[in-house]
């Protein structure tokens, strides 16, 4: 566990964790721990050291990811640990070439995987009728997203950094015979992994106020309003440190979301989902 | 953090919480930290103490959701803290009526959420075409896990015991209904929270062998086959000692994915998700 030294007493490390992630002063009280730890000081790395990742430390991640909740056990997931530099460069194009894939030694390719319930289904003589509906699809989507969260968090309290790759979604069609994938395995994310460049260290992206996020009850279809501009302001602090463009949030989110073109590629996802063997119902 | 007692050196809890995870005496050597604990002592917790879950846990288990990745930074979820006890009622029978929902003195719902970034664009003039499309869809429920996931993991480091529930998706317009979700925000799954019973013990279910998930550079298909008898075994030994049914896995995967009426009315869902406001372009 790698704690940002000198430590505080424990009350006032997690005052501290909880101020950095909202840029405020909001008083949560609680008892510190190494999870609490390990999770709110998540920042994603994308500078990372030449060192390759221990073979124990990749098992140790899958077994944390392994240690999620899966629906109904079905365990309907698989990882891919892509450590071979031919092939990570490859996946790299996909994803437009990003920094932390050519410098980390590890990529984790995170599969929905219904090819094995229906391997294990067929071979019992049965049908699998169910894998055909876009539940089935979901299902195997939210397995894989709880598995490689728990993998984070066991790699990040033991030192290592990671971000997250969604841009293999830009062609996952590509990605699927790079990796050999039958019909039925669908690439949800990439993982870089690896141990951070303290010579570029990242900072903890601040988040909007909860009151956006936490509803009581009923959903509240303004509660985010009252928040923007406080985090705009968050946000533009940070960018400032981290020496990055400054630029609104509510202007990214916009950005992000106005235009067909602003997808990469991803609008003819629904298509390539059923190639690669979901039908969708 | 709860910790079984006697404590036993960290190595050794370490390799303890490996082999309880697999039933095997699989080595895994490294370093035992509180996070790795949390994580690797998961079990799903369906018997609740009744006391309520005091509002600066809930707030720190949100701060700990908001601390997970969320792609370009979108922050494409919302989750609901419901505790009233009528909304819970109705909720449940949605479910089917689950024990854990009736004994859990909190249900949180976490959401797919792209009313927000909806809102955001169309307040400041703009368009939100993207969200049209499947990619859109797929990257709220991605968005919602992860957050899940951490608040899991930070809730039982905190004593905390939880199980997911899926089964909202079974109808989710009467979930949507009962929440006030607006267009565009979709259930994605339910989570109890509260203190275990001590009374009823979980114990930790064992999952497939390593090398059935874990692949190297390549997929590789028959990957699981050597692995399925040995997790029959595992998983009857656990059932054996939960006083459970005994019925192997591959059979109950066979159950679970074979016919459209084990989906208990998800085979609707692309619908229902249109409805909800998604077009799934």
């Amino acid at each position: 566990m790698t704690l940002s030294a000198p430590i505080a007493p424990q009350e006032d490390r997690l005052a501290a964790l909880v101020k950095s992630r909202y840029r405020s002063n909001r008083a949560l009280s609680g008892q510190w721990n190494e999870a609490l730890e390990a999770i709110l000081s998540h920042r994603s790395v994308r500078d990372y050291l030449p060192q390759s990742v221990p073979a124990h430390v990749i098992e140790l991640a899958v077994a944390a990811a392994q240690s999620a909740p899966s629906s109904s056990n079905l365990q309907a997931w698989s990882v891919i640990a892509v450590e071979d530099r031919e092939i990570r460069d490859r996946l790299n194009a996909v994803a437009g070439n990003q920094r932390q894939i050519a410098g980390a030694p590890l990529l984790l390719v995170w599969l929905a995987d219904l090819a094995r319930p229906r391997d294990i289904a067929e071979t019992r003589g049965g049908t699998a009728e169910g894998l055909d509906y876009i539940e089935s699809f979901l299902l195997g989507v939210i397995d894989a997203a709880l598995a490689a969260q728990n993998a984070v968090v066991a790699l990040e309290s033991l030192g290592l950094g990671t971000c997250y790759i969604g841009a293999i979604r830009n062609d996952p069609e590509t990605v699927a015979r790079e990796l050999g994938l039958p019909e039925g395995v669908f690439p949800v994310f990439g993982l870089t992994v690896g141990y951070p460049d303290p010579g570029r260290p990242a900072d903890v992206k601040p988040r909007l106020g909860q009151a956006a996020i936490l509803h009581r009850d009923r959903y509240d279809p303004g509660a985010h309003r009252p928040a923007l501009d406080a985090y705009n302001r968050a946000l533009g602090t940070f960018q400032a440190e981290q020496a990055m463009p400054r630029i609104d949030w509510t202007e990214q989110v916009s950005n992000r979301i106005g235009t067909v073109a602003a997808l990469k590629g991803r609008h003819v996802l629904k298509g390539v989902i059923r190639k690669l063997g979901f039908a969708l119902k």
